[in-house]
């Protein structure tokens, strides 16, 4: 995955739980995905492809930032466990955040349309995705704790 | 999802399990998906995608069904767990299928592309997606034991 990918992401993360949430989010150093296991609490994935492109979109969270995102979102106290509606908001979000970014990247030459997002829940919960397609996380910070995206698009061969 | 939908994804199933495993699979009966839990021990899943339709293809084996498919897939002894290439194989066996789906699926108007699969390990993992698209699930017997297919695909409103 080329690093000028990832900037249309982190952009489309950031203003998304901006928006939705308000909710500042900052970014950290992306790096390489070591291993397989979720990071969060809770994961949506969602598969980008055309017939020039293929890759996911992971956005994965700490079960205390999802709840405070939910909570901002719906304008209510946080709730105490993640629910259908919680999950059902983490599809949203991961969504919204690849359809932002999808407009980023069509100015790069990227032209692709998104699957459904599929949401998983459970910490550490093995994922795995073709192996020659290297996965780049970028890890961020908020006041509710953290989450990260990763991303593994790439040019189909 | 429309009934006829569901002929193609069950034609490739059969089809790809004998020729790349020599396994014959008898489908049952088509059943609405009930909970979010996975079926199997091992999960693929496959998004689909144009701007017209939308979708996710999964399939989840039990653990004797998979390790006998590989078996037999790579001509070896059954192995004793679930491991990164028996991770691989499913994903790969998720993509041939979907992709023998499609031809089916294009003849009947329906066209899409196929995003990178991805493979999940564990049983009752909860999976959720969009609650608006209802999800059949296609249960098989074989004499290795039993996976089911499951899939939502839909025409975008």
């Amino acid at each position: 995955m080329k690093v000028e990918y990832l900037n249309p992401f982190i952009a489309a993360t950031r203003n998304v739980l901006s928006t939705m949430a308000r909710l500042d989010s900052t970014p950290g150093k992306p790096y390489l995905k070591n291993g397989r296991s979720t990071f969060g609490d809770v994961t949506g994935v969602i598969g980008m492809a055309s017939e020039t492109v293929a890759g996911n979109l992971v956005i994965s969270f700490r079960k205390s930032c999802i709840l405070a995102v939910v909570a901002k979102m719906f304008m209510e106290e946080p709730r105490a466990e993640i629910d259908d509606e919680v999950m059902d908001a983490v599809g949203e979000i991961t969504n919204i955040i690849c359809g932002g970014a999808k407009a980023g990247l069509a100015k790069l030459g990227l032209a692709f349309d998104l699957a459904t997002p599929t949401m998983i829940k459970g910490r550490d919960i093995m994922i795995r995705y073709p192996v020659d397609s290297p996965i780049v996380v970028i890890p961020f910070a908020t006041d509710a704790g953290e989450f990260v995206i990763e991303a593994n698009l790439a040019e189909r061969r």
